[in-house]
C-alpha cells in the first residue's frame, strides 16, 4: 500500500487535479492521498496560502475582507466548476472561510493556523468530492480523526509519537483517504501547523504510520537531479540514492523539498520516490536506507550554498590549551550564533558559519569578544563564502575521490579556503569564495558526471 | 653580531671542543656562545645531565655517592687534559660537584635543578678557560650576571619579560661571552631549569635580549630535512624556512628540536640557521619571519606524527543544535584531554586526539559521557591514527597541491581518514592508519621533492 503526496503545483488547477486522479487512479495501492493548498497556475499566480496570510492580516487589522473572501473561494470555485462538481461545494467553502472571521480571537495564538491550513483543507475537501464524482471510493478525512497529535506550538508544532499507532489504525481501510497535509491537533484539540515542510511532512507522517511500501512524493520536477539547473544545463537525474546522501545534498543548498520533512519515513525505512505529477512515467528519484548492489556510484551529486563567512584565529600552541576552543564555541554560544565547520591547522582554527546570523553589530561583539577573552595572536573574518557538498556513499570504496574534485577545482583556479572531509566518508566539503560558486559546481559536476 | 649555540654532542669530547674553536674564531660576530652539558661521546656513552641526574638521586637515598662524583669529574678532567689546560679548572669542578651534596636540602623544590644545570654550568667554565687559552678574549658569565631571571616554577621555568632588557646591557662587551644553557634565576635568586629545549632555549633568549643579527643553533645534523630520514634515503636539506613552516612541521613530529625553544627568537624576529659542528661549511637551513624572494616552494617538508585516535560523533541536525560542540569539548575539558582536529561533515564530527592521554577506563568514561550527555545516534572510536602534515608558505600561491597530494595518497591505495585544510592555507593536514605512515610520507615526499 501506498501514500502519495501532490505538492501545490499539482493541485492547483482543474488541469492538474486531472493528472492526480488519473495517477491515483491507475495504481490501486494508492490509498492515502496527501494534498497541499493549491499552488501557482503561473509565474504572476499567487499561492492560496499567501492569500490566506493576507486575510488574517486584514482581519487582525479591521480591514475590509470581502474581495480576498471572493478571490479565495474562486480558486476553489473555477477547479470545481471545471471539473464538474456542484456549486455547492464552494457555498461551504466560503461558509468556512467566514467562519474564520467570525472565530478570530487576537489573543489565541492559534489563530494564524487555522487560517493556514484552510489551503489544504478546503483542497482535501475538494479533491475528495471530485475522486468520489468520478467513481473512487474516496473520502476527505480530517487529521484530527487521522490521529495526527502534534506539540503545543503553534505555527511550529512537532509530531508526537502517540500518532504513528493511531494512523496505524487506518491501514486496513477501504476507502481511499483525502487527506489534508501542514497540519494536525494538539491534545486540546487546537489546530495546529507544522513549522516547515507543508504537505510533505504530514505525507511523511503518514507513510510511516501506516507502515506504508513506499511514500511516493509527486512535485512538478523529475526528481533529484546531480547537480542544480541553475548551474548546470540538463543536470543526470539521480535514480538513486540513500536517505544520508539525500540529507547532504539537502544541507548544502538543494531545495526540492526540505529534508527535515522526510525525517519520519527515514526514520521508519519507509522508501520515498519523487516523482513529477507533469510526467508520471518517469521513474522519479527513488530514495532509501541503502544501496541493493554492493557498490554505489562514487558520487550521486554536488550541492552547493552561499552565505557563508570563515572567522580564522591563530594562536600559538593552542591546541596545548586544554579548552580553548571550548571557550570559543561558549562565545558563539552565549551570542546564539551557531557554525558550520570547523577546519584547523596548526596553531589556527576557522570556523565557518551562515552569515544571516550576523548582523554587523553582533558582527563586531563576537569579533570583539573573542579578542578580549581569547586573546588570539591574529583573527581574521572573511566574507560571501560559498560551501560545495559533494555527496556520495560510495565514496569510502574508492580512493582519490579527493584528489579527483580538488584537481577539478585547481584547473579552473579556485582556490579552496577549506576542505573538510570527515571519517564518515559520505561527502568532502569545500569551502570557497562565493564568486566561484558556480564555476566550482560546474567543474565537479562535469568530472564526476559526463 | 651573533649568538651561537652548541649541542650536547658538539661539546661532548675534546675533539668537537676544537670543533667549537674553530667555528667560534672563524667569525668575529659571534660573541655570546651559549653551551650544553656534554652529551654522548658515542652510542653507549652516557650523558653527563643523566650521570647529574643519578648523582641526584643517590644523594635522596643516602647512597655512596663517590663513582659518580668521580665519573662526572672525569668527563669534564679528560677534556681539560687534551686541550691542554691546567689541572686546576677541574680540581674546582670536583669542589662545585661535592657542594650540591652538602648543600642537598630534601624541602627545597629547587635542589635538583641545581644538580641538573650543573652539566651547563661546568662545561661553560671548561669552555670559557679553554678558549682563553687559546687566545680569545672570553670569560664564562653565569646566567644571573647576565639577567636571565624566570618564573617561580621549579623544573618548569618560564623567562621573565624583563630580562631581555637586562640581557640588552651585555650587546656591547667587548668580551666573548661563554653562558652555560637550560637555566635562570629567579627573583628570590633560586636556580631554576627551563622545562624542556635545554639550551636551545637560553640561546634563543639571549639572540633577543642582545638583538643579535642571527641566533646560529650548531647541532650534529647539517640542517633540517625535508622528510624524516626513517622514512626517505637521503631527504633534501631545506634551505630556508619560515617560522611558521617550522612549527608546522615541528607539530607533526619533526624533532631537530623543540620548535617552542626558537620562541623568543621568534617574537623578537631574529633569524635562526642550524648549522652542523661536524661539516661547519654547510650553510644549513636559515629560518626567518618571511621569504625574501616572492615566489617561495609550493611545499617544504613533509612530517608525521603516530599514536593519534579518532572518535566519531554521528548526530542527525547537530549543526542545528547551538552548543552541541561546545558541549562535547566540555566533556573533554572536565576530563581533561586536548584534541589537535576536529573534521566534520554532515550532522557528524570527529576528534583527533593523542591517544598518549586515555587510558583503558578514560577513553570508557569518555565515551560513556559522550553517550549519556550528548545523546549521539552513533558513536565511535578508531584507534592507531597517524598525522601527517604538508607544510609550505607557497601554497597559497598555488593551486592544486590538495589536488597533488591526495593523488598521491590514493595511487598508493591510502586512504583518507580526514583531510583538512584551513583558511591560513600553509598546511594539508592527512589523518590515516597507523600501519600507512610510512607509505604516506614516501608518497608525498617523493610528489613534490625530486
Amino acid at each position: 500500500m501506498k501514500v502519495i503526496k501532490f505538492g501545490g503545483s499539482s493541485v492547483a488547477s482543474a488541469e492538474q487535479l486531472k493528472k492526480v486522479l488519473a495517477i491515483v487512479k491507475d495504481d490501486p495501492k494508492r490509498r492515502f492521498v496527501v494534498v497541499s493548498a493549491p499552488g501557482k497556475r503561473h509565474d504572476e499566480d499567487k499561492k492560496v496560502t499567501d492569500l490566506l496570510i493576507a486575510y488574517y492580516e486584514k482581519v487582525s487589522s479591521n480591514q475590509d475582507t470581502t474581495p480576498l473572501i471572493e478571490e479565495i473561494a474562486a480558486r476553489y470555485g473555477s477547479n470545481a466548476q471545471e471539473l464538474g462538481l456542484d456549486a455547492s461545494v464552494c457555498e461551504a467553502f466560503t461558509a468556512e472561510l467566514k467562519a474564520l472571521q467570525e472565530n478570530f480571537n487576537e489573543e489565541n495564538p492559534y489563530d494564524l493556523d487555522s487560517f493556514l491550513a484552510t489551503g489544504e483543507n478546503l483542497n482535501a475537501q475538494l479533491i475528495a468530492a471530485y475522486f468520489q464524482n468520478e467513481g473512487l471510493k474516496a473520502r476527505y478525512i480530517n487529521p484530527k480523526e487521522l490521529g495526527i497529535i502534534v506539540s503545543d506550538e503553534p505555527h511550529n508544532a512537532r509530531i508526537l509519537e502517540e500518532s504513528y499507532d493511531k494512523i496505524y489504525q487506518w491501514r486496513e481501510t477501504e476507502e481511499i483517504l483525502v487527506i489534508p497535509g501542514f497540519f494536525g491537533y494538539t491534545k486540546n484539540d487546537e489546530l495546529c501547523t507544522f513549522s516547515r515542510g507543508g504537505s510533505d511532512i504530514t505525507g511523511s507522517i503518514v507513510a510511516a504510520g501506516v507502515k506504508a511500501d513506499i511514500y511516493e512524493n509527486f512535485t512538478d520536477v523529475d526528481g533529484i537531479f546531480a547537480a542544480t539547473p541553475k548551474y548546470v544545463h540538463e543536470p543526470a537525474l539521480i535514480e538513486q540514492l540513500t536517505y544520508r546522501e539525500m540529507r547532504e545534498l539537502s544541507y548544502a543548498g538543494f531545495t526540492v523539498f526540505h529534508d527535515e520533512a522526510l525525517m519520519p519515513s527515514f526514520k521508519a525505512k519507509i522508501p520515498v520516490v519523487i516523482k513529477n505529477t507533469n510526467n508520471p512515467s518517469c521513474t522519479g528519484t527513488l530514495i532509501k536506507e541503502a544501496y541493493d548492489r554492493e557498490n554505489p556510484n562514487r558520487v550521486v551529486g554536488v550541492a552547493s550554498d552561499s552565505g557563508f563567512c570563515s572567522i580564522t584565529i591563530n594562536k600559538y600552541l593552542l591546541n596545548r590549551e586544554v579548552g580553548f576552543v571550548r571557550r570559543v564555541l561558549q562565545i558563539l554560544e552565549e551570542l546564539n550564533i551557531s557554525f558550520e565547520h570547523m577546519p584547523s591547522g596548526i596553531d589556527t582554527i576557522s570556523l565557518i558559519l551562515r552569515e544571516s546570523q550576523l548582523t554587523p553589530e553582533l558582527e563586531q561583539t563576537l569579533l570583539n569578544e573573542i579578542n578580549e577573552r581569547i586573546c588570539p595572536d591574529d583573527l581574521e573574518i572573511e566574507h560571501d563564502i560559498s560551501v560545495i557538498a559533494l555527496v556520495g556513499e560510495g565514496m569510502k570504496f574508492h580512493t582519490g575521490i579527493t584528489a579527483e574534485s580538488s584537481a577539478a577545482l585547481a584547473r579552473k583556479n579556485i582556490n579552496l579556503r577549506m576542505i573538510s572531509q570527515g571519517a564518515d566518508e559520505r561527502s568532502i566539503i569545500f569551502a570557497i569564495q562565493g564568486e566561484q560558486e558556480r564555476l566550482a559546481v560546474r567543474s565537479l559536476y562535469y568530472t564526476f558526471f559526463d
